[in-house]
């Protein structure tokens, strides 16, 4: 059964939701942006049912975040590429995984998943800034204001 | 019909998703973040079915996102508190709203919903930098590294 659709609410993580509003799709998202591209690939990596993928992959190329790409003619094989707008989901799914590591439940050694700067090997960790002032979000009182 | 689990999965990001993998979890998030606490004021602002709405508060209790504490006695009546884990929520809620605000389709004048600095009313923008040595995300070749 379809949710609710909330692609008609005016507010932004709303429209966001009604495109991403599924754990499975942004698990594919995270394998996109880690190189994956083949079906096959996606339903090996997340053990994600055919229909159900085939169902996310249409939802997100409608919706902008994919592009399908022919790389084989016979038989006619097709791969999901990212697009711009795909490859910006990165901060969201950063996020996830870095709100999963400091407040999920972890044997004592923490998550088994790090990031890590691929050119010096560097483990990364994000903090959201505010691009004008420079702070940290944690730092200001955010308000979100309805403008119309 | 309850999905597939992803608390299994040792990846951060499924873990995570397990806990907010449905798109009325980040919405009520959303409005607590903005103050709201009480049951009826969640529903009223989302129009969420009343029975999906004590669902999901229930899980996000037992998450440890949400405390419930009683503030009235005859009728009982209870309200929803952010934990600590929970008002870390923020990074990802606004990561949502920035990607609906930038990808969206919006008429000419954007979404409106915006993000202000409720000391100053400066208009909040938010960067993705690594702690460590500052840069944006987008400068960064992220690799996501399984270490066991």
């Amino acid at each position: 059964m379809r949710r609710t659709s909330f692609a008609s609410m005016p507010c932004p993580v709303a429209r966001s939701l009604d495109v991403l509003g599924d754990a499975w799709t942004l698990l594919i998202v995270r394998e996109a942006l880690a190189g994956a591209r083949r079906f096959d690939d996606f339903v090996e990596i997340l053990g994600i049912p055919r229909t159900t993928l085939t169902s996310r992959l249409n939802g997100l190329v409608d919706a902008g975040v994919f592009t399908k790409r022919r790389y084989e003619d016979s038989p006619p094989r097709h791969e999901y590429v990212l697009t711009e707008k795909g490859v910006a989901l990165r901060t969201i799914v950063v996020s996830l995984l870095q709100w999963g590591e400091e407040w999920g439940e972890w044997p004592v050694e923490g998550s088994p998943v790090e990031l890590r700067d691929r050119q010096t090997g560097q483990r990364l960790w994000f903090d959201q800034i505010d691009r004008e002032t420079g702070r940290r979000i944690d730092e200001i009182d955010v308000e979100r204001v309805v403008t119309r």
